[in-house]
């Protein structure tokens, strides 16, 4: 028995690019000294994109994560045999096996065979059904694994951490979505995220303005002071170095997201633009505050170029080893925990991760 | 006489970095070859400005712009001899200051005694008064100037042309102005500037979708369905060379601007913050679809920095730049378009800029 992490990776809309980001993240056997995957999917589905982008991935099929052995790309299958693949459009049946594909590899996390979840691009109108009436994976997998805890999307790339406190919703609802109590929320549980997802001590998060020029003191619109300030000066008081509510335009402009470990964004463009604008390669949609680790690449199915092998897999490599860092990450923190008086020492000494650093070689 | 396009500048708040950047940019004597300027402000608080940041610009008072003489930096009085600077913080008196300036400009502009109008920083809040209850430069000059055209609102830079369809707006009210009118309002404003501004025979205009995955078709909002694929399609029924909705995360992150002229965002921040990602320092705000050229840094008064001299010239300097091209592009649009025969030879000839210019260097 090897001690891997078990990374379980749903094959995502099956007309899309999913598979072939998959088969070329495992061409590369250096992925299997860092994790053991298990694809949950289809081997006749897998097969067609196997030969469709030219690839040399060899699956070794299971029955669940249980039996997945080392150095392979693991294939439990969810699908029943007559799917049909329509490459680049959503279908009916895409949509289902994409959602047989999450049902199951979320019952097997459950279920303890596996440790982290990586999910390929779903295509949010296909997957919709009886079964599935949520935005997305999010939402889905806050009601299914995330025992009354709340989410949060982080994306992140290597440029910043952007976390948003609304996500897809149209801009016509998203001053109404906003609350001071909900900014409050999302501060926390990013605060909490970089410190056990991420490790670090004392996390610095800026917090952007809703209005432009951040509403020029109440000129345009004023949830700047009736709710993001309020936020963000009762998460100081509550020890939370949180700043702003900075003007998006000059925060980015300026470069001072590179004084943070997170950005807080009011809505989905706000956030993404500049991380995308920054760098489009590598980016990483986290789910913080669940205590399932669940990271998935940033971008869509992109139907207009599936099967045609010119699809980039860097996206989900680095989602699946910042899964594997998150899950690291927190095993070291559950550690540290475990003994009081050792983290008393910690707290009261620094807020230097080096010490820590210094104190983990030793042991 | 010399033909030197003249540039009316106007000095903006006070006790922001106005005085700073425009002495900073006429150290430079070169700037003498392009243009004669005019600055509108006051001699006192000028050389209250020069002691401050040590700057060995000199002035040449003259009663008004058809006074003005070349190669110097020519200063029109505008305030009263009590004003009082207070660095760094918005006052009645300095918004009463920067007020008396552009009223001054605009007088002195439609008197015919100059090209072009540059305007410096003013505080929304401090100009505000009887004689002022406009949002920003954009809306007073539209008013004052218009001539019952509307203006656009389109920001440059090293990277990109950005125009706004709505601007100083908060987010909750961005959704409910935005009409499939105003949409084609604003591409066929930005359509006949990128050609008589910019010199630009057949324009491509990118259009931003208003909500997150330019709605998802329809899952998050519908503006794209009612009102902006509505517009583009009319406008190029129109024969204007205009394309989206473009999910903006993803334009911007693919580099896709770099195959358009000019970027239609739907609201600032959207437009505002990949624009100054990709460019912080040399930011232009154009005021397009006026009959008056002007122009102005695309900073804000920067009172944090007031008096220090560490403020950048480069967006004034280059907004001087733009405000001569942009009437020398006028101007040769005007020659060309005088003899009706000749521009009907230009317009069945050619989608290139090249006939056009060897034509023009054999006049």
């Amino acid at each position: 028995m090897n001690n891997r992490i078990k990374v379980g990776i749903t094959h995502g809309d099956v007309n899309g690019i999913g598979y072939e980001i998959i088969l070329k993240t495992f061409e590369d056997s250096s992925m299997f000294e860092f994790c053991t995957p298990v694809l949950y999917g289809s081997p006749k589905i897998a097969t067609y994109h196997r030969k469709a982008v030219d690839s040399q991935t060899n699956f070794n099929v299971v029955n669940n994560a249980s039996e997945a052995v080392p150095d392979r790309l693991n294939l439990v299958n969810c699908c029943s045999e007559d799917v049909k693949v329509d490459l680049g459009i959503p279908t009916a049946e895409s949509g289902n096996a994409a959602f047989n594909a999450l049902e199951r590899a979320v019952k097997e996390y459950r279920e303890g065979m596996i440790d982290v979840l990586v999910t390929a691009p779903i295509n949010k109108r296909s997957i919709h059904s009886d079964k599935f009436s949520f935005m997305g994976h999010t939402e889905y997998l806050e009601s299914e694994l995330g025992e009354g805890r709340r989410a949060l999307m982080i994306l992140m790339n290597s440029a910043m951490r952007v976390a948003l406190v609304t996500v897809h919703e149209p801009i016509s609802k998203v001053a109404s979505l906003l609350s001071k109590d909900l900014v409050k929320e999302k501060i926390t549980i990013l605060h909490n995220s970089l410190k056990v997802d991420f490790g670090i001590e004392i996390p610095r998060i800026a917090v952007l303005a809703l209005n432009p020029h951040a509403s020029d003191d109440g000129l345009i619109g004023n949830e700047e002071e009736t709710m993001i300030k309020p936020a963000i000066k009762e998460c100081s008081a509550d020890g939370i170095q949180c700043f702003g509510p900075f003007p998006a335009d000059g925060f980015f402009g300026g470069g001072d997201y590179r004084m943070f470990d997170a950005v807080l964004a009011m809505y989905h463009d706000q956030g993404l633009i500049p991380l995308k604008t920054l760098d489009m390669e590598c980016g990483v949609n986290f789910t913080a505050g669940l205590p399932v680790v669940r990271t998935s690449p940033d971008h869509g199915t992109a139907y207009d170029i599936a099967g045609k092998g010119v699809a980039s897999e860097q996206s989900l490599r680095q989602a699946i080893f910042t899964a594997i860092d998150i899950y690291r990450s927190r095993r070291n923190e559950a550690e540290i925990s475990a003994n009081p008086l050792r983290k008393l020492f910690f707290d009261r000494r620094d807020d230097s991760d080096k010490l820590k650093q210094l104190d983990g070689d030793r042991e």
